[in-house]
């Protein structure tokens, strides 16, 4: 131990290089051993970035009496040892994956400047973030955008889409996407529409918290995540995210099925209408529902899409005008109604009239939970006159990014509707008759 | 027992009055025990309206070879003592609560010829159908509307707060409304602003399967409520539904803080970010959170509402012009955002545009759980300096009947914003920043 408190330890300490390993310690017997990270930009706060063994990323503060050794790299700090030993399977020459990159939380860092979070500059800080990334293969990085994911738009699932299938063409085994929480869901179902075929898991990741606070999830999403991008036996859209409290246990979701339901826990991702695929837990990939295994390939885009389609969430006020005009210059209309698939009995005029002009109309519920059933009330037998579509128990987003896909696929309302009601990602669950659930 | 399975056991089944009471056996070791209910309009399809003595209705559609014997009243079959036996603090003379019916599942009945669900023709249907409500004290029944709950608008609101005012004003203990499930939610928030100096409870009931099913659940809420109608405890707008997969533990859910989660289970209703206030277990109310007590009144209609408000769920591919159009003829606008409470940058201009002319723009999540917290992103930032207002965790639904109510209150938008912050019916829960939790 460094065992001088009069001589001002920051001195030593700022002048460490990313990679090498330390443990501080403090007067009170607290202490932090991890690897130094690059630091931030904040201008002489005298703080010490670390990547701790747990996997997690912490700001340590150094006070003049704070004591340091450096850790040789030949010893192994308790729990040091890596969660996720490369299995053997992993280990063939040329099996790599990719890291596609597109902003958000998962690739950011604090800006000192203005208290806020600001996307990485350089996409080469992720991996200098997580260097233990590549325990189970070479990781390859890929940016493609570098917003936050408030910001994208369908055309911007159009060129994901599109780099996944070509990231699988120069040999990829599995495609995971770092991307921002905020429309996470969304993108996550339209991809799960706009690819087929896929020979590898694509795995969309995202963090609640961002890599400068203690309790920032964004290392340990992403190593679950590489670890189900090396599995062998998913062909399909999915997002690993944090389940329940635990450091470490992810679920495993199904593209279509996932929702951001909290805005800051760290497992505020869920699966609505059942559980998860699976989980990673210690490493290990463990999956409970059936999946849809990879096939030989190649990867397709199945485009084009077609982004006249709009999002409205039925409310008690909301006029049959308003409702119209929101409507205007869509070729496609997901209602999220109330119930088992309701809006006011006096919007079924302008809805009648676009179905009639040959727009796609098509209802879920705003409950995000249950099957929409047009036959138990009234309301949902005009509704049905009308021309609206019933899409059984699927989420508002996960309608709206298929309507997006489908609409792209026909100039004709009907085939549109008949995409629809199809099973395309396994996004519906066993259908069934509400009046009879238990 | 009637023994002579060659005559038509039917011919003398319909021939009982309402309020008789029988077993019915079938040759297979089946049996149903209950009262007979009013009979629906099936044209002779030979189905005898029954209630059981679990609290359920049930139509037993009645075979030749089936028997029957007839329970004289004197007779107490199996669990059949009333759960909730009337304490002895309900029975002064003059004890009184009302049933205001406003439509839906609850007062709804199977119309044969479409095979839906119509509301009920007649509202002294709802105390036929359910007697024992008069067990713990004298009910009112009040009909106020006879609609169902996604054809309601603000102005209904505002009818139905002054019903309830006018009901504690000729004397009610207790307020009890029956109201369709698929807006309870936004009604029960609604009334939370709109009622003050409440001198007892009111309590919003619903019931997610109609009486014709043996799973309704609507006699059971509507004693549920009932009990909490009767407790002197509580001077706040409630709502009480099935908690869990139970037949007899049902949930007191606050106002501001409950939304309908599931299209057709039973517990369907959840508290967001907290626990519900408490519980109804075999006619006992037990409260396990902080609730607000009874005041000596009278109570107040505290209005007037202003209905120029709309609720916005923010979408990728919304666009700012499909937005601004949206939001035309507003006085108040509450967007529900993404994550912590954002929209795509490229709506900030008309955001702003919009507060500079003295629109209140509001701010919530559509993950319904967690704060909204607009110092985290870059996003959130400039949201803030065009003039949005950050409503901690209210509900979408929450905050957008708080809106109408606030804009009810004053032309001043600055004023308007002071009401959508202070804390009016206990909508917010202990205000923590969203990056400092767990």
């Amino acid at each position: 131990m460094n065992d001088r408190p009069s001589h001002d330890v920051w001195d030593e300490l700022r002048a460490l290089s990313t990679g090498e390993r330390v443990e501080i310690s403090d007067d009170a017997g607290h202490s932090w051993s991890g690897t130094v990270v690059p630091r931030h930009d904040f201008s002489g706060d005298r703080v010490l970035q670390l990547k701790l063994e747990s996997g997690y990323n912490v700001g340590v503060r150094i006070q003049p009496n704070y004591r340091f050794r450096r850790i040789p790299s030949s010893v192994v700090v308790a729990a040091a040892a890596p969660r996720s030993p490369p299995p053997a399977a992993h280990a063939d020459a040329g099996s790599w994956i990719a890291l596609l990159t597109t902003g958000g939380t998962i690739a950011s860092r604090v800006d000192y400047e203005t208290g806020g979070v600001r996307p990485v500059k350089d996409e080469r800080e992720v991996l200098e973030f997580f260097p233990e990334l590549e325990a189970g293969g070479r990781v390859r990085i890929v940016p493609v955008f570098d917003r936050l994911s408030e910001d994208l738009v369908p055309e911007d699932w159009r060129v994901l889409a599109e780099k996944v299938v070509a990231t699988f063409g120069a040999g990829a085994r599995g495609v995971v996407v770092a991307h921002g929480t905020d429309t996470l869901g969304f993108t996550g179902a339209a991809l799960s529409f706009l690819l087929a075929d896929l020979p590898g898991p694509v795995v969309l990741v995202g963090a609640q918290r961002s890599p400068d606070r203690p309790s920032s999830d964004g290392a340990s999403n992403l190593r679950a995540a590489v670890d189900v991008a090396h599995d062998r036996r998913i062909g399909e859209v999915v997002v690993v995210m944090h389940q329940g409290p635990s450091d470490d246990r992810f679920a495993i979701h199904r593209g279509t099925w996932v929702r951001k339901m909290h805005s800051s826990r760290r497992d505020a991702f869920r699966s609505r209408n059942g559980p998860p695929l699976g989980f990673v837990e210690a490493g290990k990939v463990v999956l409970e529902q059936a999946v849809r295994p990879p096939v030989v390939g190649p990867a397709r885009f199945d485009g084009p899409i077609d982004a006249r389609a709009s999002l409205l969430w039925f409310y008690p006020g909301l006029t049959p005008e308003r409702a119209a005009r929101f409507a205007e210059g869509c070729r496609g209309i997901v209602l999220a109604g109330t119930g088992l698939g309701h809006v006011g009995v006096d919007h079924v005029p302008w809805i009648r009239a676009a179905t009639e002009k040959g727009v796609v109309v098509a209802m879920t519920t705003q409950c995000l939970e249950g099957n929409v059933e047009p036959y138990v009330y009234a309301t949902g037998r005009e509704l049905l006159r009308a021309g609206v579509l019933y899409l059984g128990d699927l989420l508002p987003e996960t309608a709206y990014a298929k309507m997006v896909w489908a609409l792209g696929h026909s100039s004709d309302p009907k085939v549109v509707g008949d995409l629809l009601f199809r099973d395309r990602a396994g996004e519906f669950h066993e259908r069934h008759d509400a009046r009879d659930s238990a």
